[in-house]
């Protein structure tokens, strides 16, 4: 069956962030060098997230404030205050980061001109319009979701929104908790396109995957021959 | 004529918010009074959110990073760690701050059950849904449209996708440049509820205000009287 619309993710999808969150991890570290080290510091700052999460949600904004937080600990609050002013220019530089689209993205969204493409990704709604005006791929999507979670509930509203029913909705995305599962769970289907950097908070054990109606892609340009296959 | 959907702005107009702010800002000013006088600190405030606005957005995280900034320059660079933690406490209170509805907001919002109500607001995705969920008036919207600015193309799309035309939407908020103009604009209807602060980037002057298709409310509390005023 084809599907009436096909959502896909933006971050790591689309476009690469998580590479640029490493890098910016790793400048971090250098600068905390003398306090900490990079993977005590890695600990602490996935702790800080998490801790946060309920407050900051996802995006760059509540990572540089994460940061800034995780720097204050390791120095017992003795942090000099260049120290703050250069983890500030750390997160400006990701918020003011041009978007690099990931290899073969372009021509596969173009072959799906025909198709309704909705973009449905989570984070921040000021971050991710900007990035999507950076990627020039605005125009070829019918609209952007821009979510704070992605659950099963979340997608039963995007999914409700566009009149359509699940089964007739499929997603595509780099994310398996919250690209595949919730939407498998729902009645949907998902196309797996893993990035190359996983991010800690999505991991799956094999045995909580879903064993159909999801398949799984090395790279987004491979997408417009798999759905000419399973939308026979 | 009966407006078939009825847009309702958040902060301000439903809850508490630039008191909160204000609040914040005070206490900002105290926590840096040995560096610089309040009036001097609210205009390099100000200066700093404006520099910032294009890569922060509105919203409380990008202030709080914007407050860490405007601290940083008037101390020179020497912020003690104590008053940087101080400051991420104060965003992170902003953020978790319990939802006061306005007077007479939540009579008005249930008087107005059986009509097409969408809250239509501005800001942080994440804090946003945590404050409709905190409010206990989400279940009375059939939407919520966050949206990073409201000028009359975020108007035009917000219409678009409720299905009507622009002649059919009436828009309810505190903040005439946000909520009134650009509705008035595009052709729909605009009530203006002006709250008990303003907001320096909000102000409009006089010779600026359309002439008609708009009204002005001294509370939520008056608006289902005046729908059935205006709308016979």
């Amino acid at each position: 069956m084809k599907a009436a619309v096909i959502g896909i993710d933006a971050d790591d999808t689309l476009w690469h962030s998580e590479t640029l969150f490493s890098v910016t991890h790793e400048r971090f570290a250098e600068l905390l060098a003398d306090h900490a080290d990079p993977d005590e510091l890695g600990r602490r700052m996935y702790e800080t997230e998490r801790r946060n999460l309920r407050l900051f949600g996802y995006g760059a904004k509540g990572f540089t404030l994460s940061m800034i937080e995780t720097a204050l600990e390791v120095t017992d609050g003795q942090l000099p205050g260049a120290h703050v002013q250069a983890i500030l220019d750390l997160g400006k530089a990701l918020l003011d980061h041009p978007v690099n689209l990931l290899d073969g993205v372009r021509g596969a969204i173009e072959a799906l001109a025909d198709r309704r493409l909705v973009l449905v990704t989570k984070g921040d709604l000021f971050h991710q319009e900007s990035k999507v005006a950076g990627s020039g791929l605005g125009e070829l999507f019918e609209r952007i979701e821009i979510v704070s979670e992605k659950d099963e509930a979340t997608y039963r509203k995007v999914v409700a929104n566009l009149g359509i029913e699940p089964e007739q909705f499929l997603m595509v995305g780099n994310a398996l908790r919250s690209d595949v599962l919730p939407v498998v769970a729902i009645g949907g289907r998902a196309v797996h396109v893993p990035y190359e950097v996983d991010w800690a908070h999505e991991v799956v054990p094999d045995g909580d995957l879903p064993t159909e109606r999801w398949w799984r892609l090395d790279s987004l340009a491979g997408l417009p021959a798999l759905l000419e296959q399973i939308e026979r």
